[in-house]
Parts: C-alpha cells; structure tokens; sequence
C-alpha cells in the first residue's frame, strides 16, 4: 500500500463530509456520532422502516452493527442495505458479538446473505464465529500466529465476496487476493466501548471517498491507530480521559503525522 | 428584551429545578440529561405508552425530538402532547432532520398538526422543509441574507401558531409578530452531536419556569451561547473536550456573565 | 463488615473480568458500559427476546434497570431473568423512578413477583413506593433520620427476599437481619446522571464475584464512593469533568486507597 496516498484519505473525507448512515447498537450512538463528526464526516442514524430506505439512498457508506438487535432493526437493516445495494452505496458489517449467542451468529450470516456486503469488520472470534469453520476457529486464538489471522481473513473473504477487516493488536485487511496488515493503536482502545463500532462507522466515511476497498481500510485503520496513539500519549492509563483525546485526535491529526506512525 | 431579566433566568432554573420530561433519539439521550442536570433542571426519559401521559403530567416541560423516530414512538409522543396540552404543559418540538426524509417531514407536521406546541426549534433547513414554502426553502440559504431569516421564522410562527427559534450563526426567536435576534454561541457547537437537541431541552427547562415565550426563549440561547463561548475558550478546536467543558459551563456561568456577554 | 475483605473485592473483579448482562436505559448504555470496563469487567447489552436468555445464562451477573421501559423490555427482562434463575446467576434490579408513575412502580414490582432477585437498589423513594407502606414512605423524607432508612431498608429486603441496597447520602445495606451503612460518595455524583445505574451495574460485577451478598454490595458501595470522591477531589464542581474523571478513578483506585478511605 501507498502509505501517503493512504495517509492523505482523511483530508478527503474532511472536504467532502460525507454522510454515513448508522444502523448501529443504543451503547455506542453518541461515540459513534461525535467519532465521524471530529473525523469531518457527517452522521446519520435512522431506524424506521418507513425511512431507512429514503435515508440510506443519500448517504455515502452505510453502517450496519448488530450489537443490540431487536428483530425490528434486523429487518430495517436489510430494508436499508437493499437501497444501498440498489445505489451501489457501501455497506459496512459489523458483527458485534457473533458466536456469543446464536441468534447473533444467524443475524449476521443472514445480513451477508441478503445484503451485498462491502466491508465485514470484527475481531477474529466474530469473523471466524461468523464463518464456522474449524480453520478459522483456530484462528481466534491468537497464540495461533499471523498464519491462521491471515488465513481467517483471505477465506472469510473469498466466503462472503467481501474485504475482511480482521482488527486486534495487529490488524488484518484481505479481499481474498492481497491480505495486508497494520500494528498501529494502543491497548487502551479495548477499555473503551465503542471502539471498535467507532471504527466500521469511520470505515464507511472513507469507502464513501475512496472505492479502493483495500486502501480505503488501510487509511481508515491507519487514520483511527494514530489518533489513538496521539491520544494515549496524553492520558495514559485513564479511559475516560482516553475516550474523550481519541475524539479530539481525531479532529487534529494530520496527514502527515499519519504517514510518519503508519506501522 | 431585557437582557438582566433574560440573564437572570437560569437562577430561576437553578431555583425550581424543573423537570423536563423527554422524548428524544437514542442519539443524545445521555448529554441531554447531563446538559439539564448540569444546568440545574431535572431530566426525565420516558417512552412507554404506558407511562407517557403520566410522565408527562407531572413535568414542567415536554420536548419532543424526532432524531431516530419509530411509529411507537410517534405514538408515545401524541400521547404525552395530549397528556401534557391538557395540564398546560409548554411542548417543545425538535425537527431533527426534517427535511432529509419525507417520513421526519410528515410526522414534525403530524405532531404540529395534533400537538399544541409552544416552540418548534430547528435549523433553517429543517423549519423550510416543515413549511415547504418556496418562500420558506429560499431562507435555507444562509447566503439569502438576514431578511429572509426573519421571514422564515416569523412566517412559520404565523403558519403553525407557535414561536419559532431558527438556530445558526445569528439565532432568530419569532412569535409572528416580535422577532428577534442573538449571535451568541461557536463554531465548534456543529461539531459535537446533540448541541442543538439539548438546546431544545434546555428551552424546556426555561418554558417551565417563565411564560413569557420570547423571554424564555431568549434567556435560554443567551445562557447557552455565552456557556459554549466559555467552554470554547478553554477547550479551543478540540470537539472531545468541548463537550465536556461545555456541561462544565452549563453549571457554573453566571447570571452577571451571560448579561455581560449577551449579543 | 471486614474493610481489608472488602476493599480487596475489586482486585477479583479485574481478575476475573465477569460478564455483566445489562438490561437497561437508553440513557445510560454508554456511561454504564464504560464505568464497567473501567472498573475491569465486561458488560454486554442484550435486548432481543431471542437472545436475551443465552446471554443471560453466559453472564457472571444479569442486572435489570428499568429507566426507560416498555414491554418489550419488560418481556425481555422476564426472559432473561428466568434463565439467570435456572442458573444461579445473580440478578440486580434497579427500579429507576418507582413512584413516579403507576406502570413504573407496577413493573418493579412484576419483576420482583416473576424473578429471584439477589439485590435490590435504589433511593429511599424508589424503594419506599415498591414496598408501599406507610412507614416505607416515612422513610422516604431523609429528615425522618436513621432509624427509618434502617427499617426501610430491612423490611424491603424481608419483603421481596433479597439484599436491599438504599443509597443516599448515607447507603444502607440490609438482608432483613443484618443492616450495615457506608457514607462514602459525594453530592456532585447527583449532578450526573446514571451514576445510581452504573452502581448498580458494578454491584452485578461483584456478586458475579463474591457469594456474600453483604459482603460484595460492602465492597462495591465502598469501591465506588471512594473512587467518586477522589474523582471530585480533581474536578470539583464542574459535572463534565467529574463524568470522565470518575471513570478514570474506576480504573485506578487502589485496594488500600479503599481499605483507608472506607467510612
């Protein structure tokens, strides 16, 4: 990857703001909001199926997160990802807790069978909880090594046609051809809820300015593990503290202090 | 307006510690709590249409917010407007997003339309596409100019017998026939999520204790606006921590401040 | 009540890092979820009847807030409260705004009839329009001393069967025949809302892991009033700050900073 090319997406998506609309969880609203606002993007959440269609056809990315479903936004996502489709908009999947109960697992299949998937973003027992297979419930454990993280990723894309955006202390991105990696964030990030959601709402902000699947990833990812380091430098070991530098970094970081940490 | 007696309104909040009874978007729900507590009003959400009409008796305002709408919802909000117009209760409508979807722009008119509100407040946007005069879409452009502001504002007031405050650089109160201004607040107010709903409460809190519509409406921007200047001078182009100063401010400025400050 | 035993409960609960199941507000997910991790257990929101149950039967802890009901929660909570039944997971139920409406207070009650609920905890209003009687709301009028907020507390927990939590600006702890009191905290927590929620949800994480009902609700009670009080220590007045400043206490405070501070 083209690591200035990658580190100047954000100042893309700063001039065009786009709109991502969030289908998202009731714990992780207001983060999610405030996160695309400080990146420059501009939020949407909407859920009624009177308008998720109406709302997702002039949004830029939508997001879908399934960690507090009812079968009511189940059924407003796929209304939503259908318009999207339709609009040939990217939709961002974030698996939230697949594998914990089975009702998650089947959501979450149910939404990449029904809905054109452009993004499957989670950590790796998601992903691979998703998958079922035993190869790529290996690849949870990540005493496994980057052998099976990578495997898990590279199949799960070829499984769901999609890019898989496997996230942990090193991140994975794969199409199912090219699978690349990142190491940039901080342990802290995993103290705070939300940031990961935060992370697949940025990731559509940046598939809304950049159709290049796997470099508008690696932007998103290089963006959100910078701003993360920056912020961890101000607050060390306090999350509250943290959550809120994070939002600040992420209104403040440059381009170019990206392309100097992209690890 | 008598800028000492507008000033002098959050003592009276402070004093009563109304409470306001909210049926907001998942959204905000947490800063608009904190917004009210922090300003010395009593926050309550309520959606059950079990309870709604109950809640919303026993408050001292009532704002309806129609950020992230459902059908239930909807009805919850009908039966608490109902509930809270025979009490003579002060209703509050926030068209979040009208305008974007033609489901917001019917239901901000339906609740108008069965609702007897006392404030609709919303951007220029948002009051325009409620409207829908072509007269009214005109005053969405700010570069229109300030007549077409007040046009706006007193217009609609006219239309949907209510006082109306369009929210933006320069604020416009109008009743219909009074229309007046304040160019308080900051540009980092559009950056953080939820600064315009918890407005839209706080006008609540300042309808319960003071009448007179104009004043209260303009005590409540001025005590806001002067508020987020102070936050913004301490926290400068940082949105994180902006929020969080801003709930500071909304707890310690002064009565002598915001008559000092008012513009 | 053995200070050194309590104050060393928050080093299990970051060992073990129990899952806690929150069925709560939409006011207070963010906050709730934060306050959980910082304090070094894991908190998960599960709604959907669907799954409600799995979850539940998973969790170290199942906590039931009923802020902002409606049926479906209600149904939700049954459910999952049933499953945390049939496996002797704890349940905290926290009766947000009992008495402020009938549904409020007829729901807490349901809850109460239908589940077996470990603790109980709320204000003296809450608890005294749950219990009903007269001498339960005397209790309710703080000027009624002591005796009343001890007879409160010990006949609630006779009552329904289970450990009673009244927390104000003295907390009592009674199971119907022991009756222990804290007076840690401090009055800013007032000013922040969720702050009761998020103790009752770190109530959940120390029942997850100390069988003593006394005893865990002594150490959360004690884990979170000293930590409020060094978070205020910091911020003073200023409500905003203290929000973030709490959460970085909860990650902070040390066993021995609780054994001392401990009142």
């Amino acid at each position: 990857m083209d690591k200035t090319q990658a580190a100047s997406l954000i100042s893309n998506v700063r001039e065009v703001s786009p709109l991502v609309h969030n289908i998202t969880n009731t714990v992780v609203t207001n983060f999610t909001a405030n996160g695309l606002l400080a990146a420059g993007a501009s939020p949407v959440m909407a859920y009624a199926h009177e308008e998720v269609a109406d709302m997702a056809k002039i949004a830029g990315a939508l997001v879908l997160n399934i960690g507090t479903l009812t079968n009511e936004v189940v059924e407003a996502m796929l209304l939503a990802g259908k318009a999207a489709n339709e609009m040939e908009i990217p939709v961002i999947l974030d698996p939230v807790g697949a594998g914990a109960t089975p009702y998650r697992t089947a959501t979450a299949r149910r939404i990449l069978k029904e809905i054109d998937v452009q993004y499957l973003r989670g950590n790796a027992a998601e992903i691979a909880n998703i998958a079922g297979k035993k190869w790529a419930i290996k690849g949870v454990d990540a005493s496994e090594g980057p052998r099976n993280r990578d495997s898990l990723a590279s199949k799960a894309a070829m499984m769901f046609g999609c890019t898989v955006v496997v996230t942990g202390e090193i991140d994975t991105i794969s199409d199912g051809s090219t699978t690349i990696h990142l190491s940039n964030g901080h342990p802290i990030l995993t103290k705070v809820t939300g940031t990961g959601c935060l992370l697949s709402s940025l990731l559509g902000a940046f598939a809304a300015v950049e159709p290049d699947s796997l470099l508008a990833a690696y932007g998103a990812l290089a963006f959100y593990g910078v701003a993360s380091e920056l912020a961890a430098e101000q607050t060390g070991n306090r999350p509250g503290s943290f959550q809120i530098e994070l939002l600040n970094q992420l209104s403040l970081v440059t381009p170019t202090q990206i392309e100097e940490n992209i690890r």
